[in-house]
């Protein structure tokens, strides 16, 4: 028997309840609410509001729901951009007991649909952006009881169904709002449906705790490598949809930090914003840094003093050279939506003491064991060389997808969480996320890195685009095949392509089973609806045509 | 009903368990055993170790105990200096269930006695500098059933009633133990007491979420004030045993920092450590920070690049200019043994704004919530002028007092712990503390803050030292009285003293009530055993005096 709080020796039980305070999402304010007098909360080109401001709408919208039928346990879905508004939710609703959906617009209007059915969202708050999407739907989501429209600027009238606009229902409601201190920390306070490549989308869900304990770990890893501090100003890049924009917000309110939130993503408001509020720390994917040093490049601006933490896929070197020269201060950081997000942050005291690390995705933060093991979960060597799928565990990890035990008990088969990814642990301890496991081509007993071939492959300088897949085969397994689009004009030498790859297994960087089956030069890739290289794509009209033309693999 | 994990639908029940990671001790080491493969802890001039060998050393430290029949529950007591033995211990016992007891060796020798009486210790590790103490009180601890002893050096013989050698034992024990995964995050991890300056110690107790938490919280404040940094060479210079080193080693240990330890605190030594290992973060009362500063002086050495976290009690100002002129970057921090401790934190970056924040005692950390109330429980106004007691929430604060249920009801009442500090909360949100609140004079329905009119009288040119207590008036409740030491060969002009008090006044910056009954001169001012002045004692023998004299003080 351990010594429980509540059975130590002539401990009174009533200071022990009180001792115990959960870990609620309101909890994250209380240290900001007196320290952060002098912080400010920005939307576009609105008056900035105050701290005590964000606790008072936070109050109102608390009022607003339970006006409208909302009850501890009901989900409260939002549609909107990043705005204060969004950040309001984030805390009124999981604190008055509901969970909040924050809705993925990047999915198509029917599978939408389908997640608002499945979350029973009573309230849906929209933007008027959003309203074709919301009034085609309509009909088919008999649970909604009420919605709250946003109309922002001049969008017309109000339409009939909608109860009212958020601003006139916020002012008109109660800024006082009795939360109740004592919530359970295990309540869950989010969800939010991912993309899935094949089928339905596949809902994650978050406690207080998990969101509690994920911002204080990932503040702690962050402010241990100066990447962010009391004095920073931050603005999301991450859409605020998007696993609760990778955490950031709670974490900025946390620290009470200046915030500034864009709205709608238009980068010459972003470079805009950037300049007038000074923002010195932001979060994106590759694609969003593209876009923002573009647009400051088009008005001859230099990014001083921003930081940038990159996420959802691997930053290329050359775009991390292309900031560092631009003046932004760039780091990276890996997780998946299962896990919160984050499990490792880049440290940037570590890219400074060696370039090579800006291929790694950084090292685990607080609380977090990661391992990399092979099919039967025992761990692979930890050198620079092996590899395998990277297993999680962490006090903030989902605990499966929302109504698919089947999917659940997959995701955590074995007692750790399983990212699917394949990764390296390299001896400095830094993680090196390689591929993703559909992705891997199973060779004669030994996993292939699609992404490592690729590497090699594109540092021929007539290869515009690569992508290697695996194709079946009797007796291996899988063969890797490669294609090929061209640099514009020019011809690749296949042969001189097949001799780079020799010297790679010669010099032991690759295995021999990596040895490409056969390249084809084609006009273009098929894209998925993110712009990701759609290798199942690729796999499927492989294969098709193979059977078509009778080709046979057995040959090497 | 809230929507709890385990009543989500269809989310199956292992995953969910699986996700819901309990936070112990332990899991303040697993991020750090993967990321900080190239860190080191030091021990004086001994070799280096990994942490690796830490996490060794855990495991054998704990199968040791088990052998010598610790469970669940029971008591482990440690008597030793700043080493890695200590941390060892602050992973070892609690990990394994077990309770550590950092013993106070600032205590009296009967003092000891009955905080290892009242903790039921079953195992004492003592390091034979303690061997006399030990073997003086060995007859009343029956409790104790093993000694295992520090034989640092050459210490001579293990007395016979020792179960062995620390190192000796350690080295024949299995580095393989089955640490239970499923601890819970509410068993009482540490315990410790606190020197009562009436009556017995008393024992503060903390849990193991408690200790996760105050780690990740004082982790994410120091670092977003640049105050920390994985970079950082670590080395503490508050004692282990009180209050864990204000909780600093499972801070340095789950940031995987280097780590240096430096035994009895030497000056010379530790100035040395610096050198020698380029130690950056530490932490300290004003008092070693004085040592260390001379004896860097005495060489001739410069403290550059070197933080350090000041607590315990107020810095004075002419301390922090002399402390950066020496190169050092001093913040300084408050909290008490009952708060596990830290509470609030000073910003160097505001610290630079404004340098009127050197005396305050800096901004809540995140989950912090503190108020600053009146008798009935109600807050002051904040402003810069009203002050009251701080009372404070946060998960991690004592549950109370062991075995004291009517001081732990006290210390709790309301559902605030309670400091007995008068404190102001200042409009920018920064806590100044003022007094303790039994040093308060009350006088006609106000609280006079003794340590402001201390300041207001000290800055005379012809005062060395100076007291301020509230003698008891039938009128006005209470009534102040200062006692003056005169600076060297000076006679003090008291009129002008009374002259400076009533400008006070005028200007607002204290209450009319707080207007000297009389001043005395005295050679010197009754110290405490800790060097305080001792303001009970002074009372006592005033209100002795007086009442022998017939002394009234009706008059005003």
């Amino acid at each position: 028997m351990t010594k429980n709080m509540d059975t130590i020796d002539l401990l009174p039980s009533a200071p022990v309840a009180t001792a115990c305070q959960p870990l609620t999402i309101g909890s994250l304010l209380n240290a900001s609410l007196t320290g952060s007098t002098r912080r400010q909360i920005v939307y576009r080109d609105q008056p900035p509001i105050s701290y005590r401001d964000l606790q008072e709408r936070v109050g109102r919208l608390a009022s607003l729901l339970r006006d409208r039928g909302i009850e501890p346990g009901d989900t409260v879905a939002m549609l909107d951009w990043d705005s204060d508004r969004y950040l309001a939710c984030y805390f009124a609703v999981p604190m008055m007991g509901a969970v909040l959906q924050t809705v993925n617009i990047r999915l198509s209007p029917s599978q939408i649909r389908y997640t608002l059915q499945q979350s029973r969202a009573r309230v849906l708050i929209v933007h008027h952006d959003f309203l074709p999407l919301v009034e085609a739907m309509r009909d088919e989501l008999p649970d909604v009881r009420h919605y709250v429209l946003i109309m922002e600027g001049t969008p017309g009238d109000l339409p009939n169904w909608a109860c009212g606009s958020y601003e006139d229902l916020l002012s008109s409601s109660c800024p006082d709002f009795p939360f109740d201190g004592s919530l359970d920390e295990n309540s869950v306070a989010t969800t939010f449906y991912t993309t899935g490549t094949t089928g339905l989308p596949k809902g994650v869900c978050f406690t207080h705790r998990q969101l509690v304990l994920h911002s204080l770990s990932v503040a702690a890893a962050l402010g241990a490598d100066g990447q962010i501090d009391y004095r920073d100003v931050y603005m999301p890049l991450t859409p605020m949809f998007h696993v609760h924009a990778w955490g950031m917000p709670y974490i900025a309110t946390m620290l009470g930090l200046t915030q500034v939130y864009p709205g709608r993503y238009e980068p010459s408001l972003i470079v805009d914003l950037y300049k007038r509020h000074g923002v010195t720390f932001s979060h994106c994917v590759p694609t969003v840094l593209r876009m923002v040093m573009d647009a400051a490049d088009s008005q001859g601006l230099a990014l001083d003093n921003w930081k940038i933490l990159i996420g959802g896929s691997a930053l290329p070197p050359d775009m991390l050279e292309a900031a560092q020269a631009a003046g932004l201060r760039v780091a990276a950081g890996y997780g998946m939506s299962e896990t919160g997000p984050v499990v490792s942050l880049m440290r940037t005291s570590a890219l400074s003491d060696s370039g090579h690390t800006a291929a790694r995705s950084g090292y685990p933060v607080p609380l977090v064991t990661v391992s990399v093991v092979d099919d039967t979960m025992q761990p692979v060597p930890r050198d620079d060389r092996s590899h395998g799928e990277l297993v999680v565990r962490s006090p903030w990890l989902t605990p499966g997808y929302v109504g698919d035990a089947n999917a659940s008990e997959q995701l955590w088969r074995g007692g750790w969480l399983h990212t699917q990814d394949v990764a390296t642990l390299h001896e400095d301890g830094s993680l090196q996320i390689r591929d993703r496991i559909k992705d891997v081509i199973k060779s004669g007993g030994e996993w292939v890195c699609s992404q490592t071939l690729e590497g090699l492959i594109c540092a021929d300088v007539d290869v515009a685009q690569v992508a290697v897949v695996g194709i079946p085969h009797p007796q291996w397994q899988e063969r890797p095949v490669a294609l090929i689009v061209p640099q514009k004009g020019a011809t690749p030498d296949l042969a001189r392509i097949m001799r780079t790859l020799d010297v790679a297994v010669e010099r032991g960087e690759i295995s021999r089973y990596a040895r490409l089956d056969r390249i084809e030069i084609v006009d273009e890739l098929p894209l998925t609806s993110v712009g990701k290289i759609d290798k199942k794509a690729i796999r499927a009209s492989l294969l098709e045509r193979d059977s078509t033309n009778g080709v046979s693999n057995a040959g090497r």
